[in-house]
C-alpha cells in the first residue's frame, strides 16, 4: 500500500487553488486546517506533502440522506410503480439482509462515497452497527440512525424503541468522534404519534440529531391531513421532532406554511432530486420557500437502489436543474449554492464544522483535477463542479486530516468491489430460494 | 504512444461479456463486425487483441444533438434568463470565434465525447470545415450543419445559402465515409418559410438529412401560430423539412398531433433533458407520444454551455429521470429504452448502420468497467449503465474498428486539452477587450 495511507502527522497540501488563487494549506497532527496562505507551508514542518498543482480544493461532500447499505441492491429492479417495487423486490430481500451484508454494503457505499468526494453521511437503515465498524475502518464520518417503523403496533413500538436505544449506546460507546447516532423515526406514515413523541425526547434527552422522512409524496400529505388533520411538518414539530439537529429528508410537498415552520426551527431540508425524479414523487421540493425562511438547505442521494449511485457530484447538478426545471425559473439554485448544499449546509446539519475551507475546520478536504476535461476550460470552478465534471474529477479526499483517497486510489478498493459483488449475488439467491 | 492506437488490420475482443454471456467479437479489416460467438476468435487470424474480461459491451453511442465546439463557452456563464445569457454573453463571444477557435473546441468535444462513450455525433453551428478536420484526425464519426439563420432578410438568406452550399460541397469532397453532411435551418423563429422550402429541396436534392430545433420553448410556438396559424412542426412539414433523414432537436413543446406527423414522416426526436431542465424550458418532451406514434427518439446533449458536458452516459440518467418526473409516471422510459436512445435510435438518425452489436454492423464498440463501484453488483447491465455509471465507466472505445481510447488512453489528451483551454481563455480576452 502506498504509505500516504498510512503515515501519520502533519500535512502540507502545497499550491492548490482555492477560489482561483494559488495557496497553500496546512493541516495539524489533529487532523485541523491550521494555515491558509501563500506561505502557509513555512508554518509547519510536514510530514506528508501532498502536490496541490493542477488541483482544486474544495471541501469534503455532506451526504445527509442515505441508506448506504443498499449499494447491495443496486440495479436489483427499476422502472416499477413504487408499492410493486417495494413488495415484489425490496422487501422480499431485505428480509434476509445480515449483519455481513450491512458491513459488506456499507463498505461499498464508502468506497463510492469518497471515490466521489463525500467524507460524510448521514445513514438510516438496519444492523447500524456493523455500518459503523465500515465506516470507522473506512475513514469517513457518519450518522447512524435505527429506521424506527412500529406501524401503530404497541409490541413493535417497545421493540423499536429498544433497538434505538441499544444502538444509540453502542455507537455512544465507541467513543469515536467521527461517528455519531441520531434517533430515526421513519415518517408519520410508518411511526404512530406516541412513537414520534418518544424519538422527540429521546433526542432531547440524549441531545442527538433525528432523521427523518418528510413529505415525499403527495399520498403521505394527504393520508396525514385525512388521520390527524394537519400536515406532516406540523405534525412532526408537535411531537418535538423538528430541532435545528434534525435532517428532514425529500421535503418535496411541503406547503409554504411548512417551509416557514422548518425555518424557524432551523431544519435540516435534505434534498434527493434524482430518487425524487426516480420515483416520481410529481413535486420537487420547495427550494425558494425553504431558502426563504432560512431553513437549512443540503443534499441527499437517498439508497442506492432509488438512484442509483451516491455520487454527490452528479447530485449537485441534479439538484440545480431540477428546481429551475421544476419551478421553471432558470436561476434558481445556482451553481455556488448547489455546492454550498453539499458542503457547509450538510456539515451543518450533520454538525461535522462549517464545512468549509478555513482555519481552525475540520480538515475535510477534496482535490479536483484541473486537468480533467471537465474542467476545461476553467472560467468559473463552481459551475464546472456542478454542470460538468462528476465524481470522477475527485483525485483526492481527507477527512480530519486522514488521506482516504490519493490520485483516485483507495486502499482495498479491488476487495471491497469483489466482497460487495459476492454478497450481494447471494443475498439475491437467498431470496430467490425461499421465494 | 501506445502501438495499439496506430496498428491496423482484425481486431479481436477475447471473452467480453454481452447481455451476460462471455463471447468473443471478431473484427474483419474494414472494421465490421464479422463474428461474434463462444468460439469466434477461431474465425479470424486478429492482428490486435483487446482482453476482454472484466467488460462489458455495448453499441458505441450517438450524440444527435450538439454544437461541439461550444466546448470552449463550458461555465462562461450559467443560471442566468435565456435572453440575457444569450445577449449579454454567448453571442458577444461567439462573434469573436475564429476557425481555430472550432477545430480546437471540437477536438475538446471530440476527446470529451470519445472518454464518455460516444463514437458518432450531428453537429451545427459555424466553421464546419474546421470541425470536420477534428472529427477526421480524432477518428469518429459526424454529421455537419452549418446553422442555418436568415431571420427573414434577403440578403441574409443568400448567404446563409451559400454557406450551406459551400459546407455540404466540402464535406463531400473530404468522400470520408465517416463525415457526412445536413442541411441546418436553425428553426421556426429564425429562419422565413422561403429558407425553410430551399432547406427541405436542398435537402432532398443531395440527398442528405435536415438538423433543426424545434419547439424547445412555449414560445416558439405561441409566436409561430400568431405569426403562420400552425403550430412549428407543422410549419417544417409544409416546407419538406420533416423527412426519415431529419432530425430535430428538443421537441418540448410538440402536442399529440405533431408527434403524430414525426411519426409518419419517420422523423428523429432527439431528447436533451439536461439542456431542457437547465434553460428552464418547463416541458419535458412527450416521449409517451412519440413512441406510440413510432418517432425514432433518440438522445443528445446538446452544447457545451447549456449542459455542461457531452457524457451521454449521465444524458442516459436525466432521460429517464426526467420523462418519469414529468409525466409522473416511474414506469416510463425504463433502463433498456433509454440505452436504445443512446445507440440504435442514434445510429438509425445518422445513418451509421444498426446501432447495435450484430454480425455485419460497423464494428462501433465501447468496452466497460465490470469492477467499477458503478457496475458493483451487477444484477442488470442496461440498469446500472443508465442509473449508476458515468462516461468514467468507459474503458475502451472502437469507432469503425479503429481504437479511439483504450484503458482509459486517447492519444494526444494532454495536448488537446491544453489548447482548447488557452483558445477559451483567448477568446474571452478578445470578446472583454472589445466590449
Amino acid at each position: 500500500m502506498n504509505e500516504i495511507f498510512t503515515a501519520r502527522g502533519s500535512v502540507l497540501i502545497a499550491g492548490v487553488t482555492i477560489d482561483g488563487s494559488t495557496v497553500d494549506i496546512a493541516l495539524d497532527e489533529t487532523g485541523t486546517i491550521a494555515a491558509i496562505g501563500k506561505d502557509a507551508r513555512k508554518t509547519i514542518d510536514a510530514d506528508i506533502v501532498i502536490d496541490g498543482s493542477d488541483r482544486i480544493a474544495v471541501p469534503g461532500l455532506v451526504n445527509t440522506h442515505t441508506h448506504a447499505a443498499m449499494s447491495l441492491l443496486r440495479g436489483y429492479a427499476d422502472d416499477m410503480i413504487l408499492q410493486d417495487w417495494l413488495s415484489q423486490k425490496i422487501w422480499p430481500l431485505e428480509a434476509h439482509l445480515t449483519g455481513d451484508d450491512v458491513y459488506a454494503g456499507t463498505r461499498l457505499a464508502c468506497l463510492e462515497m469518497i471515490k466521489s468526494g463525500t467524507v460524510a453521511f448521514n445513514d438510516m437503515y438496519f444492523f447500524m452497527d456493523r455500518a459503523a465498524a465500515a465506516v470507522d475502518e473506512m475513514g469517513m464520518r457518519a450518522t447512524f440512525a435505527y429506521g424506527f417503523i412500529d406501524l401503530g403496533m404497541e409490541e413493535k413500538r417497545e421493540a423499536e424503541i429498544k433497538a434505538t436505544e441499544t444502538l444509540i449506546a453502542h455507537i455512544k460507546s465507541l467513543n469515536n468522534p467521527r461517528i455519531q447516532a441520531a434517533v430515526g423515526p421513519h415518517s408519520v406514515y410508518t411511526v404512530s404519534p406516541e412513537a414520534l413523541s418518544w424519538c422527540g425526547d429521546f433526542a432531547k434527552e440524549q441531545n442527538i440529531g433525528i432523521h427523518v422522512h418528510l413529505s415525499e409524496t403527495e399520498k403521505e400529505v394527504v393520508d396525514c391531513v385525512a388521520q390527524f388533520g394537519k400536515r406532516p411538518a406540523v405534525l412532526l414539530d408537535e411531537y418535538g421532532c423538528l430541532t435545528p439537529r434534525t435532517v428532514a429528508a425529500h421535503c418535496c410537498w411541503l406547503d409554504e406554511a411548512e417551509c416557514r415552520l422548518l425555518g424557524e426551527r432551523g431544519v435540516t431540508a435534505s434534498h434527493n432530486p434524482a430518487s425524487n425524479m426516480k420515483l416520481a414523487v410529481n413535486r420537487a421540493m420547495p427550494y425558494h420557500w425553504l431558502k426563504q425562511y432560512g431553513a437549512n438547505i443540503a443534499l441527499g442521494t437517498d439508497g442506492c437502489s432509488s438512484n442509483n449511485n451516491l455520487d454527490l457530484m452528479e447530485e449537485m447538478k441534479f439538484a440545480a436543474l431540477l428546481q429551475k426545471f421544476a419551478w421553471n425559473s432558470p436561476t434558481l439554485l445556482p451553481a455556488n449554492e448547489a455546492l454550498t448544499m453539499a458542503t457547509a449546509a450538510g456539515a451543518r446539519a450533520l454538525g461535522t464544522g462549517p464545512g468549509t475551507l478555513t482555519v481552525g475546520a475540520p480538515a475535510d478536504i477534496v482535490l479536483l483535477d484541473t486537468r480533467a476535461v471537465c474542467n476545461t476550460p476553467l472560467f468559473h470552478a463552481d459551475s464546472n463542479a456542478v454542470y460538468a465534471c462528476n465524481g470522477s474529477a475527485v483525485m483526492t479526499v481527507l477527512c480530519q486530516g486522514r488521506i482516504l483517497m490519493h490520485e483516485r486510489e483507495v486502499p482495498g478498493e479491488e476487495e471491497i468491489v469483489r466482497e460487495a459483488g459476492d454478497a450481494a449475488l447471494s443475498l439475491a439467491d437467498r431470496a430467490e430460494e425461499s421465494s
